[in-house]
Order: C-alpha cells, then sequence, then structure tokens
C-alpha cells in the first residue's frame, strides 16, 4: 500500500475531527494506529501516540526505542517522530503538542495514559473517538472489502470442511482445535476465536470450547474466526448431530428467517437499528424476543468488533462499503442455541453477502 | 486453583485500596480481572467490570451474552454478578453501585468506558491502578513463582536449541518462525514475540524481524517470549555469526558485567531504581551512557511487562518474591546492538535467575 494512501486516511481523520468540532484526534496503537500509519506496535505502558491536531501536521510520539521501528512503518512519510527516552515523562511531550480544546482520543486507548494526560493538560477536554468519529474506518475502499472477501471465503471453506469431520463422542475441544488448524491452512494468519458449544451449552453465546463430549441430538454453534492479510473473518453457523429434535428445527428456522430479514433491510441510507429491528422483530413474532440476548451485529474490518454496530439507538445511516455482522440468535438456557452469521457489505442497492457457507441446519455425525 | 485463593486476593486487593484512601477499585477484562476473578474474556466494547468497593461485597458487571461463562470462571464463588443487554447503558449500572469517591481502575481498561463512566457518575473521580496500587500483583506467590520458573526453563531450552541450527544466509524471519515453532514444542501455549534483528538491525531494541539476510560476522540479537500455563517467559541473548569484531567483543563484556551488577544490586528493601543504576553506571563507565536507551528492567508474570519498573525515578523497595527482568543494552545506530536479559525472583537476602542459558558470546553458524 503506498505512502499517499495513509496520509489520505490522515486528512480524512483531521477533516472529521474538525467537522465534529473537536481541536484532534488522538491514536493509540492497535486497529486505528495501523490504519492512519502502518504502525502496529504492541499496546504496552510506554506511550506511543499519533497527535492528529486540526491545521498542523502529525506527530508521532514514539518511545526512543521503538523510533527506528516507527520510521520504517509503511506510512511513516510526512510524520513528525517526536521520542522519548524511559525516565522521561512523554505526557509533558504530549501536553506541549495539543493546544487548548477538545481532542478524540481512540477507544483503546489505556486509561492509564488518559488519566497521565489529563494530569498533564490544562484546558484539554477528552471525548471517545468510537462516540465522536465513530466512522473512521467504517466505509471499506474496493481493497478492504476484497480483503474482507478474501477472508469470507476461507472462513466459508473451513466450515465447509469441519462439517465432514466426526462430531459425535468428539469433545468441544476438539472441534475448536480441528477450526483452529483449518482457519490456518486456509491462509489466516492469526486464529481469534473458535466458539464451540455443544447440547445445553450451545446456549451461552460465548461459550469456551469444553471437555463436554459431543452427543447425538446436539445443537452446536460453531463462530469462528481470525485475520488473514490484515481483514477479520468471524462467521456462526448451528450443525445437529443425527437427527435433530422437533423444536431446534422450529428456532432455527425462526433464526434463519430473521438472518434473512436483517440482511433484506440492509440499503444505503438504513439507520442501523433498523436492520436490528427486521431481525428482532421476526424472533418476536415467533415467540422468543426474550431469547434474543444480544445485538444484530457489529462491523468488522480491522477489527472482529467495530463500528457500525447494529444495535437499538443506533441511528447511523448505513453507507455503500460499509461491513458488519448479520448474527441473530435464540438461546434457551439449559436446552440449546440457534445462531448464524454473515458478513456483508453494504452495496449502492442493497448489500452482499461475503460469506455463502450454507445456512441449512447441516447434519453431522 | 481453588476458589478461596481468588477471594482472598480480592480481600488483599480492598484492604490495599482502602490503605490508600481510595473508595474501591475497577478491574476491567486482562490480567487484573484473570487474577481476582479467574474470568478472562477478551477486552471489547461491550462493558465487563469488576467493582471492588470497599466495605461491600463484589459485583462482576457483565454482557448478558457472557453471563453464563463469567459463573462458571474458577473465582465466581462469592460474586454478585449484575448483567446487561445490547441497548441498555451499563454505565449507569456502575454508576449507581458506586459510593462518592476516589476510584483506582485498571490500566488497560478502554479509555472510551472510562469517559462513559466519569459522564454517568458525579462525584466519582478516577485515578490510574498502576500508579495507585502498582504492586497489586507484583510479589508472586510460589505457585506463580514456580510456573515462573517452568516458563524460563522452557525459554532457556528453546536458546538452546536455536543456536544449533544454520544462522548465515538465512533471513532473520527464518529464525523467528524457528523461535515460534521451538517456544511451541517446549511448552509455550502462545507465542508472544520473536524479535530477531540481525547486523545493523539488532540496534534497533524492538525491530522486528525482516527479510534481511544474516551475514557473518553480524550480531544476531533474539528477544522471545510467550506464555506458558498463563505465565510468562521472556529472554534475550546476543550472538555472533562466526568471529566477532573487536567492538562487538567490548561491548558484550560491558552489557554483560552490567547485567551481572544490576543482578547483584538486587535485594529485599533495595529501591528499584537502584537496580538500574547498577547496571546504568558499569556502561556509563564504559563510555556508552547514551547508548543504553531503555530501562534496566520490567516486571513479569501474567503480563510480560508490568510492575515493578525498573527504572530511574521509581523509588518501590523491592519485596521478596517480585519477579522482573534484569535487561541491559547497548545500541550502535546503524552497526550493530547487544542486549542480554534473564527474568529473576527477590529472595530472602538477593535473588535467583529464573533463566540460566549461557551469557557467553556464543558463536553460531
Amino acid at each position: 500500500m503506498n505512502e499517499e494512501r495513509f496520509a489520505e486516511r490522515r486528512r480524512r481523520a483531521s477533516d472529521a475531527a474538525k467537522a465534529e468540532g473537536l481541536a484532534g484526534l488522538l491514536v493509540s496503537p492497535g486497529p486505528d494506529l495501523a490504519y492512519l500509519t502502518g504502525h502496529a506496535p504492541p499496546p504496552l505502558e510506554r506511550l506511543t501516540m499519533l497527535l492528529l491536531v486540526v491545521g498542523r501536521e502529525p506527530i508521532l510520539v514514539v518511545p526512543a526505542l521503538e523510533r527506528v521501528l516507527a520510521e520504517g512503518s509503511p506510512g511513516a512519510a510526512g510524520l513528525e517522530m517526536l521520542d522519548w527516552r524511559d525516565g522521561e515523562d512523554p505526557y509533558r511531550h504530549v501536553a506541549r503538542a495539543l493546544p487548548a480544546g477538545r481532542y478524540a482520543v481512540t477507544d483503546q486507548t489505556w486509561s492509564s495514559h488518559l488519566i497521565e494526560l489529563d494530569n498533564a493538560t490544562a484546558d484539554c477536554l477528552f471525548v471517545a473517538a468510537g462516540k465522536a468519529l465513530p466512522l473512521l474506518r467504517a466505509v471499506k475502499d474496493a481493497d478492504e472489502v476484497e480483503r474482507l472477501r478474501a477472508a469470507g471465503r476461507a472462513a466459508d471453506a473451513v466450515f465447509d470442511d469441519v462439517v465432514t469431520l466426526p462430531f459425535a463422542s468428539r469433545r468441544e475441544l476438539d472441534i475448536a482445535t480441528d477450526l483452529d488448524r483449518l482457519l490456518r491452512s486456509h491462509g489466516h494468519q492469526r486464529v481469534d476465536f473458535t466458539i464451540v458449544g455443544a447440547g445445553p451449552n450451545s446456549a451461552s453465546p460465548h461459550h469456551h470450547a469444553g471437555e463436554r463430549a459431543i452427543e447425538p441430538g446436539d445443537a452446536v454453534v460453531m463462530d469462528f474466526g481470525g485475520v488473514l492479510n490484515e481483514y477479520c473473518s468471524d462467521i456462526t453457523r448451528t450443525v445437529v448431530v443425527g437427527e435433530p429434535g422437533e423444536e431446534l428445527r422450529r428456532v432455527h428456522d425462526v433464526v434463519r428467517a430473521a438472518q434473512q430479514a436483517a440482511f433484506e433491510a440492509i440499503a444505503p441510507g438504513v439507520a442501523a437499528e433498523e436492520v436490528d429491528r427486521a431481525a428482532r422483530s421476526v424472533i418476536a413474532e415467533a415467540g422468543y424476543a426474550d431469547r434474543f440476548v444480544h445485538r444484530t451485529g457489529h462491523g468488522i474490518g480491522l477489527e472482529v468488533h467495530e463500528p457500525p454496530y447494529i444495535v437499538e439507538g443506533n441511528a447511523t445511516p448505513l453507507v455503500a462499503g460499509m461491513t458488519f455482522s448479520d448474527e441473530p440468535g435464540i438461546y434457551l438456557e439449559g436446552r440449546f442455541g440457534v445462531r448464524i452469521e454473515d458478513q456483508v457489505v453494504v452495496t449502492a442497492d442493497g448489500a452482499e453477502r461475503l460469506n455463502d457457507a450454507t445456512r441449512d441446519l447441516l447434519p453431522v455425525e
């Protein structure tokens, strides 16, 4: 990726900050820093922070021992580097570079850094970037969508492979290990999560795969993903070992219809919460309103959860190029749960799915 | 680990908060939450927070979809669970549970959560736990020290193995891949970093292994570690391909002497900064004061960097059971660098090394 692209992103971020009446944007290690500079150090106790002050050139504050690394990052051109050594106070460096005003701070900035910065500055106010500038990375360009598509295709292939393996009598953990291996063999550089919940455990949406031996008749929720060429995958399917019971079949039909209804509600200009309502109303009509305990979706990109959130209360109008999950679920505690999740991209007149593994209630052995 | 141990840790944390005049401690996902509850969800935008209010029973605020998971965590006994659903405002739940006062917030708490919490509360002040209660996890018990010892032994074995492999003509990245594989084969569940800097790159302390082909005469700094049974390893050694030049030999001698001087300075009651000074004075006397661009060490445990920091300005008296790195270095930009790092534990009358791979300037092929 060329350096100009990073500079352009920084200009866009600075313009957005200005439009919001902010004095600037302060960016900590994590996806936002990677997006704006290509620099991706681990977030640690030593302060690294990009200062995008409206009307000024960007400054990257870095620990001295990471200066060379920062200078070599793909978006380093046009960044003034301000380094500090262990034993010095980096917050004073930052304070000197910030005119009075209201600044957005990226969400993942450690609180310890924010508190020190607040103490070091006199006339600066800090607000959460996720609230003030939630859409900084939300609209993907063609290259980003293509990367998400590739990650989605790889996740689909993992699902197609895993359902050919035996489930009965093996532990959730064994299936999770299979998913980990398959994600890597289908090109993922990193595996982030391999949720496998069988039988009653499928009713716990974020269940950690455990020692439970999978039994005939079990619903098995598999929710897995990771990173392929910097961009995230995240897919969920629910399968059944052998023949499904009547209620499992019915609940699966409801979730599938809700997932489809949400998909069909997506278009540019539609409020994010309308997509949530589309899924929720299908589930409510079927009598399971109380059992759909989470939002319908989350944005995806450099992070597996990022804006826009598809949730009641979020009136953000969708824009072509936004990418997010469509993942309603129904959870009957102590019995079973069902979730179906695809990633989607908003198009000029609707949406395109980035996952296409079958959404049937697939029987496994 | 039994539940009582977690409850005891929570009581100790609450007592420490009280002793500091705090109204309580607010704990976010990460090592502190794992230490106090055994609950280890990924830190995400949904609020999970342990409220340790002095004089009250602990409360764990969790997203509804992770409640079952939280209830199953090893330290869940004695925790009141307060769950919230997507679309609800979790910060109001927290605000209602906090009497007015000054609260320590764990360092890694996302700034977005802290800002929302600050907005939701009227008479609460927030300070960084790393500053107010830095030593919460600093003094390890016997089980923790044994886990760190096991992680250190495994890292030593990785070093012993890697130096038998060919270096010349291979890329830094290839050695990094070897280190990753060896860490796993010696029992690590997770690999966190595999820094390999050869030739001029060895002068960049946090260099990312890259495409550079390693050449005869190169100094190669290898700094690697990960997690074995929840506790971290972190070791650095500098080797040379073939025969070292005169200056490399001299610099390595200086760093080794500095590392030894720091080790010998460690004892209960000694200030952390005194250990830093012991290393720094050896390097300054040799004329390299400016080339030692980082602190002498960092604590280690559930995190690879945690208090106590061995740095000028930190007067914290060392206590038996504290564990940290001893890792001076000298970096000659554009030419080469040398660093030697061991983990150590403070004992009743001095210190014990948790790494024992040779500290000689080992030649490799």
